[in-house]
């Protein structure tokens, strides 16, 4: 199917953001009128750019306050409307929006308003244009597309037919199922929007906060499933209306578009929905991770802190400036760029999927960047791609010990009886990268969204969102860094079955432990019950707790290296969180203790 | 009347908030409990801190679903609940406010929650410690004051109050009238909170979208009327979830928390609760605009701009490097800073008011500060205060032309049949300034917030409201910059009666007009139905148009001068907007346009 895009997503004016459409792999546009009345270029020069560009010109958007008025208002409605058809003549454009009524109408009557819609298919016939009428979720009279098709029904003119937008029908609870009885032919536009699940007014809502399918709450797959079943064969569009979206780079967001609409028609399953012709390669979920690996000038530090956690120095690489350290499956790796004065960050992880291959042409398909690693004759070429926050991500085959192992040498074996893994990496995403993220990890490499939630900290509340395998074990908590911080800090959750011992030896050790204030062990005194040796036991190691419904979490913070920690953690029971009641206490400290 | 205000709505930790709230005027404090959690002060030494400050610990808070359950949750919350007595001890507070239960409850009876609350009151007696009970708008089943009254009632014990929150109340919608049926010594405590009109669900909107007094749609005044016609007597206090506050700089969030109460307590106008002891200054609202100034490096271009606009060159100020131009009553200074490379910028604006040292005195009564400006004998010393975004405001009495201008000289005389002015300044806000900028327009100058509005941008909409007189002959639109944008720009628009003839003058002198593009014209014809001469004239001379129901609204544009450019707008009839229809316009020609 061909995919469009409402101009109204994009940053800028409209020349750039038809080159930003087209350059993502749009077929169309829909003109969102303002992005041509404040345009210096003739509806001409528009017509012929997008001609060269290879869009189609879809729709023309949108028409609004015609129908359910008096005729004194209906005639200068009329009058409106031709003048925006000779509009659509000079672009070449045949297809209208026409929203409801939503600040003129007077006449709540399916009669009086099929009997204007009728009137003006009438005058677009003479000018070739064709009417797609849609119920606002918030329209006077008309606000649910069942009734906007009963009027259409009524107005029975070929050049009359209805838009069905994923955001009206949906924010109102509307039953999508009724999309069946309309004839496929007379559903003359399709536009989709994603929103998360908000309790607001609808206008609000739908003026700041829609996304792009697969990162809200709204069942699309099955919004979508119905309208082809009616047999609409027009093209998949969206029309998302979204404050970050409209800030941000177009070019960006225009890819980052492109893919949800890449994602959504593959996720319906069906041959003719399917853009490129050929259905998305089917990837299972990862089945863990591989490895991570930071990067900055002289990493020393990070040596340092690996020891006292216990893990073990597995060598240098055989022809890079890197090392590995590893703990059970934990694996890090520590790439030191010699030179300079970057700060250690959380540049890649690996992940272990049932096929590599498999995985990179899932991303490729989905546009995600290629990233190209230096390697070697006879060293593993993992397949990479990058995440819109710029982290790598590196597929290898699940199996025993990765091949790559091999490829250090000069450290010790890894002990036999560790039980230990990475548990959760948690990547910190700028303000304008979240939902692009939220929809990455979901359509690449088939992650789910936990709910989303908020966590307190010192600049106030943090939105907060894990996607994960269902079996957990893969979690990657996205959180969004909070307004004017100048970098972002990343962080890495190691599992073990004995935190406590580890915090113990760790401590022994040297390790800098995140410094835990006093008055937390007296509110968790208050909050759980614990017993006196227990908590005196967390309090002396600087250990943090909390507890589910289903079980334990003990865990604890390392001090952080330039623009990463680590945390620890032992799931006690089927513990499923992630100690988001103790993100207050964590965040306070870091910012106590920055350097 | 003591004023205070929780420690939550402040951004960082502990003992640099106490800080600011001393710094700020405030008498006491409540203690929002993860600010004490997250502190590595002990609460001794947070005792010792706020006595040494001046600070009362007013109200420890929130204990949290503590009623409505069944006894084996009752005890263990008992045993919550004396944990955390004990740490009040320890604080020296007496007072703690306990929500009414949204997570626990499972009974809904007066009878049981009257029952366990005065258990709490006879624990809370063995410890020196109140409780206030308050029903939050979202409790499971207790979510309106009256209710939350009746069961202290009920509870009977001399260690048992309410607590009333304005938010909760008003954004139910609850008559507070019924607030004066609950004895004044049983009201324990009272939490201030404005907000916007939204129509959301209100826990989101009480956690995100809180403001200070004066900054939202409450009717606060009155609300506290009938609290202090209730007999209350103990302080007035803030507690204002935002995310904004809680995000920008401690000190100064503090002081315009405190500037608010000041101005509520005034408002009510009942000499026990004005908190410095007597009420401020009256003041009558502005009566005009004296005039603008505009600073830079070098402004020349500027000198030709307001030539080509036809203002009249005054002379050069006898002891600085300052020039003013006129039109009419419109007045400009040229305020250059030689050598440095200074954009062109809005400095300063100046108000004729009808008391300038009272006007004075009331802004330094609210902590605005004070601007002191260079003078030499035998000029006149104009009052002046500072906006919170940084613009000067320059207080003169008003009357015939000012004295000031006799500073002046070697220029030309102002013609007498000028009927100019200067319309409104349009003083862009940085997103952190905003709200209190409302504030400030409104507790100082006495201005009345028109309803806020969005304008559609190239990078998405912008929040916009006007601060204005009754009569309009002061109006101040204020506008949000968007994110990412490097530097404000501002504008000073003036109004004339015959736009059209003067745009042809400046067109004729040469004027850079700000360029409209053609595609505009289609669409007035459309939306207006507009004369075909009309709209070839507003054509010709890049003029824009706009029609409320009562009148129409001549306005351009001239290109942008470092960060200030000129408007000159023509009211027709009682058109009393600021041709928010064409903002998008304007906004994307600024874009296209910039250098």
């Amino acid at each position: 199917m061909r995919t469009s895009i409402a101009t109204v997503c994009l940053s800028g004016s409209l020349v750039p953001k038809l080159h930003a459409c087209a350059e993502a792999g749009f077929d169309g546009v829909e003109i969102f009128e303002p992005d041509l009345v404040t345009a210096y270029e003739s509806p001409e020069e528009i017509r012929t750019l997008a001609d060269r560009l290879g869009l189609s010109l879809d729709l023309y958007q949108p028409f609004r306050d015609f129908e359910g008025v008096d005729e004194a208002t209906f005639a200068d409605n009329l009058r409106r409307a031709e003048t925006k058809f000779q509009l659509m003549n000079r672009l070449g454009m045949d297809l209208v929006l026409v929203c409801s009524n939503v600040a003129t109408a007077t006449i709540d009557s399916d009669e009086v308003s099929a009997r204007q819609l009728r009137a003006l298919g009438e005058l677009g016939a003479s000018y070739g244009v064709r009417i797609a009428f849609e119920a606002l979720a918030w329209g006077t009279y008309i606000d649910d597309y069942r009734r906007a098709w009963r009027i259409v029904e009524r107005a029975d003119h070929p050049n009359v037919g209805v838009c069905l937008d994923s955001f009206h029908i949906l924010s109102r609870g509307h039953d999508p199922s009724d999309i069946e009885k309309i004839p496929g032919e007379k559903i003359f536009y399709l536009q989709l929007a994603d929103a998360p699940a908000l309790d607001m007014d609808v206008l609000s809502w739908s003026r700041h906060h829609r996304l792009f399918p697969g990162e809200g709450s709204f069942d699309l797959t099955g919004f979508l499933g119905h309208v082809l079943a009616a047999g609409y064969t027009g093209p998949l569009s969206l029309e998302v209306f979204n404050d970050v979206f409209r800030q941000t780079d177009v070019r960006r967001t225009a890819a980052h578009a492109h893919r949800s609409l890449v994602w959504l028609a593959d996720q319906v399953r069906r041959p003719d929905t399917v853009p490129a012709g050929r259905p998305l390669t089917a990837v299972s979920p990862p089945e863990g991770f591989d490895f991570v690996e930071l990067r900055g000038s002289g990493l020393d530090e990070a040596d340092l802190v690996l020891e006292q956690l216990g893990f073990t120095f597995r060598g240098r690489h055989r022809t890079k400036p890197v090392r590995l350290w590893s703990s059970g499956r934990a694996r890090v790796i520590l790439n030191d760029q010699r030179g300079g004065e970057q700060p250690t960050h959380l540049a890649a992880f690996g992940l272990e999927v049932a096929d590599a291959s498999a995985a990179l042409a899932r991303a490729r398909e989905l546009d995600a960047p290629p990233v190209f690693r230096q390697t070697h004759a006879g060293e593993q070429d993992l397949p990479a791609t990058a995440s819109p926050d710029g982290t790598q991500i590196l597929f290898s085959d699940k199996g025993p010990d990765p091949r790559w192992l091999d490829e250090f040498s000069y450290g010790d074996p890894e002990r036999s009886d560790i039980a230990r893994a990475i548990d959760h990496v948690n990547v910190t995403q700028r303000w304008q990268d979240f939902d692009e993220a939220v929809l990455f990890y979901q359509s690449v490499l088939g992650l789910d969204p936990e709910p989303a939630r908020e966590v307190a900290g010192p600049r106030g509340l943090v939105r907060s969102q894990v996607m994960r395998t269902p079996d957990g074990c893969v979690r990657l908590p996205l959180n969004v860094e909070p307004q004017g911080e100048d970098h972002r800090t990343q962080h890495v959750a190691f599992s073990s079955d004995d935190v406590v011992g580890l915090a113990r030896t760790a401590r022994a050790r040297g390790l800098s432990f995140l410094p835990v204030p006093d008055n937390y062990y007296d509110d968790l005194r208050a909050r759980f019950g614990l017993d006196d040796a227990f908590l005196a036991e967390l309090r002396s190691l600087d250990l943090l707790y909390d507890e589910d419904g289903a079980g334990g979490f003990v865990h604890f913070y390392t001090r952080t290296l330039g623009d990463v920690f680590f945390e620890f953690v032992e799931r006690r029971g089927p513990y499923d969180g992630y100690g988001a009641a103790d993100a207050p206490v964590r965040l306070a400290a870091q910012r106590a203790t920055a350097r």
